[in-house]
């Protein structure tokens, strides 16, 4: 490997528009892999971290992306679970601790010490990124590295917030959302044996939920979203809300089942109105879930290897991210963009 | 059982002092108990169904009442599990269908067809009450009728919650509100090998926390209670809400550990802001919990019959129920009232 | 309802012939209903039953049949939960006490009390059955009577046991024995998201349980089939063994994967030697199951409603009882036998 | 640290006498730390490991142990978990890959790579052994090194075993069995809010159960153990097995309640054998456990810490430890021997 220098999208300033640059291609430490490009999805939260927009911010300049995929091209010392030729994936849980109690019970995802991809180290804008080998990504043989490259984050999100809803197959999940998300959600959960149904305010997103497997489907808009969907399926056992207006938090609570699960996948601004009376009487569980934790990620990725998750995507090269920022924005993306290296 | 009337205290219209008369005393039908009341705890629902606070009202003139202990005087045809001379007590949850998704999976709690002690059904502020021979607690050989009354509904009610935190021995929760259901909360946590921090206002409420075996006890009137509680257990594993004040609900989840569950108690009125936020990144867990069903009720008692579990209380006769309903709108009872018949 | 008499199939003592005679039409006493016969299937425990093979055995004269399906023609007294006209079945949990610790708790199959299906009341081998009315399984609009009417036994078995097998989505389960149970097992497990790996003796049933979806099928006359599941899974997160062949106990210990769960699902004599070394270094877990729950039988006949289970039968008529029965004993039936009435 | 030889009993061939050598003093390679001992524990498994007993066998020459607790006196390069003058202890699970399907979901006793104190990689009974930062146990402080070395295995693998009865606060467990491992499973289960019934062949360890709260103990000895375990208890929720004789194991099956629970936690040669009519009838689960993860232990560590854990012990110099041996394959000692250095 010798080039020097690589084309990369680099935050320089919160709120400003990437600057697409040359770089210094990074070397890998002892038990990190260098990663050469070919695909990498872009998500919401690579907007919040180019706008600063959470309470822990990254420092600038830094490069955005974890939902990369590519070929291993050298390994630091020590490592042993991939070798150069391998394709890996980085991840929003780029490492961690490894030795606290979230990471020795699997729930590394909450480790206080972890490293967050394209956020407090470089991410997969840029023609090579770094990886923890221990905790990137192992692509399925076979895989299409451009459509599986939103399964890295999108896929993964959804697929462990199915697993939080606690809905057994042959059950009701309610897929609220069916954006970057939750279109993946759908086929999550109907590879997962439940009953869907999805909410959205778009009826074209709708009848891709419906293509996708949903059995029932409900346009928020509509008067009475919570009850067209207790109408139709008696209740849902779960509800995974990847809507972020903040109706939909509402409205997920009135969806649910006595003793159902709404689990938040989302990440909006501000706090949440929770009618205490609904939550105690009906015996509603209400939690957060966020990414997943490696073996989630290999669970996720397995169900993709298997045929059973197609994500929605274009491609889009490097050069035109902050074009594709500013239709994020506004809400006009389908599916996934997903640069092309 | 000759007697053909009783004394009784009747809610005759919302809002108004209830009637303290002589009534007829009930006949069991099939499956019934009829029931010689020698004690009743006096319950905050009770003075929210003389008041018609909930949506859903019981319809005057009714007897409230469902901490009630007494001793079988009379059966309905059909009763098997329980004969004359037997104490029982009624409860909150008076019966159930037996045939629902809910009363098929041990969860009986969440019944749509349940019927309620003093509220849909009469209750135990009188000399006689009915039972379902089905429903109705049996009340441990050698207890303390006045003492175990606020089991059937406080105990009952903390046990459940406690069991819904998924707190296990060695790990740490919250009793926010030491009150009635709090300062019975605190004795069963320690015997179900939690360790315990207390919070209240009430610095003697603490002290009471203590002598029960609360290892940290934090007055919520200091500056920043749940930092106090990180800083003294590291985060909680599991937050009990028996406190009905609003901010209450938000310090909780502030005191939880990454993955820790908030379970709500109470039922205050209104909405509860939950930071999205928080509860997704450190994957929160917000449960309601309403008392429990007729296992977890055998199990709170024979916890009681153990020897483990002492509510504080106090006597007062049936007339001066009145005086009694003002003092608790007030704040000014210690433990429970138990109306001595 | 006028008739006066039936045809029924009757044990009059263990180990001969039923006698197929006219006996009296039973009358609902209160709580149940009485149901007009369609069909019902054969199963092994009827076998059991007639030859009084177990330690508790039932009382001669007597009538078997447990997965009857037919139409309530009159209901006795309280009774609210089916009226005339509804289609149900009968079960092997025919009903329960409803007030144990089991009842209570969503394991009424472990009543102590409980009354069994063609066993210790009479069952659906006759023109005319009792059911109680609680606890009757009520058929899902739209069913043939025929196909379901194995759903009602060999259905529920196996999805109770797929469910202990605590096997989640896009994990392995191995089917081990795909006769009446094992068919319907494959059907479940696919249904369920799990990946499926089917175990018999003969290839023309790991055909059939090709077309149902497996991806693994091993012949156990072959070397090493614990070996041969290893090698194309990675072992099995979960076993189920429907097979009664001692053998195959074995063999599915050594199947499973470290922390896998093995459950057994048939009741063969004698005793299974458990390799102690292997269970303890591999977190192994052996566990029984039996039949299921109305909850566990409801969700069965809701997969069959969905159009995604379809056991195999053929329909004999009630006279040739001792003829199927000869058939059973001589493992000559492929999937199971329905009683056309 | 200037020593470059020390005592310690090493294993030179299968079956013979532990030589008492002077070997070199290990250097602590990166990740590790060497340690100087002060206490360690001796276990049966340190007897097999000299005997060569089990499949896979240690290579000789090499130093068992794997309940020493020490001081830290140096540590290898990347060491930040623990520190010089820290107090550390070894354990059976010494090191584990920290990648697998196990070391991700909090399962890292199960994992294919891990190495074993004093079995794979040198162990305690030396003046100074080597730990692997990640993976040693932190010592709380205030213990006794004595008294808290047998809580390394004995206490962790009881503790754990108690964990995976499931038996709740309040329920019942039997410690079938009161010997290193069972007299301190009886001080846990009492911690964890259990009722406890205690099981032995000898009366004194019988009244050590008592004293250490077993509220019943029954002599295997006398006419079938099991039916007494069932009248004085309803039938136990749960029964750790940690006595070796194969009796044991069918009469824990006969302990259980219905959907009881029991745990195996010794490694005694050969098969047990499970009545499987008996297991499916009533639903019982078989589970076998070994050991502990880190989580465990520091939980286990935990209990010790707060004074609720007592081992039983006497301390011999390092030069009897043949002796030592000796009175444990005779069945002589009282609860653990400990190494005094």
């Amino acid at each position: 490997m010798s080039e020097q220098t690589m084309s990369a999208a680099v935050v320089t300033a919160f709120g400003e528009d990437l600057e697409v640059a040359r770089v210094s291609v990074p070397q890998p430490a002892p038990g990190q892999a260098l990663v050469r490009l070919i695909a990498s999805g872009m998500c919401h939260t690579d907007l919040h971290a180019a706008h600063g927009d959470w309470p822990v911010k990254p420092t600038p300049p830094f490069i955005p992306g974890h939902e990369g995929v590519g070929e291993v091209v050298a390994v630091g010392d020590g490592v042993t679970r991939v070798k150069t030729g391998d394709l890996v994936g980085n991840a929003w849980l780029w490492s961690a601790c490894g030795e606290c109690e979230y990471c020795e019970t699997g729930w590394e995802t909450l480790c206080e010490r972890q490293s967050n991809g394209g956020y407090s180290v470089d991410g997969s804008f840029g023609q090579y990124m770094l990886v923890d080998a221990r905790y990137c990504a192992l692509i399925p043989e076979g895989s299409d590295p451009y459509e599986i490259a939103p399964v890295l984050c999108a896929g993964v999100t959804v697929y462990k917030g199915l697993k939080e809803t606690e809905v057994r197959p042959g059950q009701w999940v309610v897929i609220s959302g069916v954006g970057g998300l939750g279109h993946v959600a759908v086929q999550y959960a109907v590879a997962m044996g439940m009953r869907v149904a999805a909410v959205d305010v778009a009826d074209d997103k709708l009848e891709l939920a419906k293509r996708h497997g949903a059995e029932v489907v409900v346009n928020a808009f509509a008067a009475d979203p919570a009850g067209a969907v207790q109408e139709a399926t008696g209740g849902a056992h779960g509800v995974l809300v990847t809507a972020v207006h903040p109706d939909a938090f509402g409205q997920a609570i009135g969806m649910a089942r006595r003793g159902g699960t709404i689990v938040f996948n989302g990440l909006p601004p501000g706090e949440f109105p929770a009618p205490i009376f609904d939550v105690v009487l009906k015996r509603l569980t209400i939690r957060g879930s966020i990414v997943g934790t490696r073996r989630d990620m290999e669970e996720a990725l397995d169900f993709y290897a298997r045929g059973l998750i197609h994500p929605t995507f274009s491609k889009q090269p490097l050069e035109d991210i902050n074009a594709v920022f500013d239709e994020m924005v506004h809400g006009k993306i389908e599916g996934r963009v997903v640069i092309e290296y």
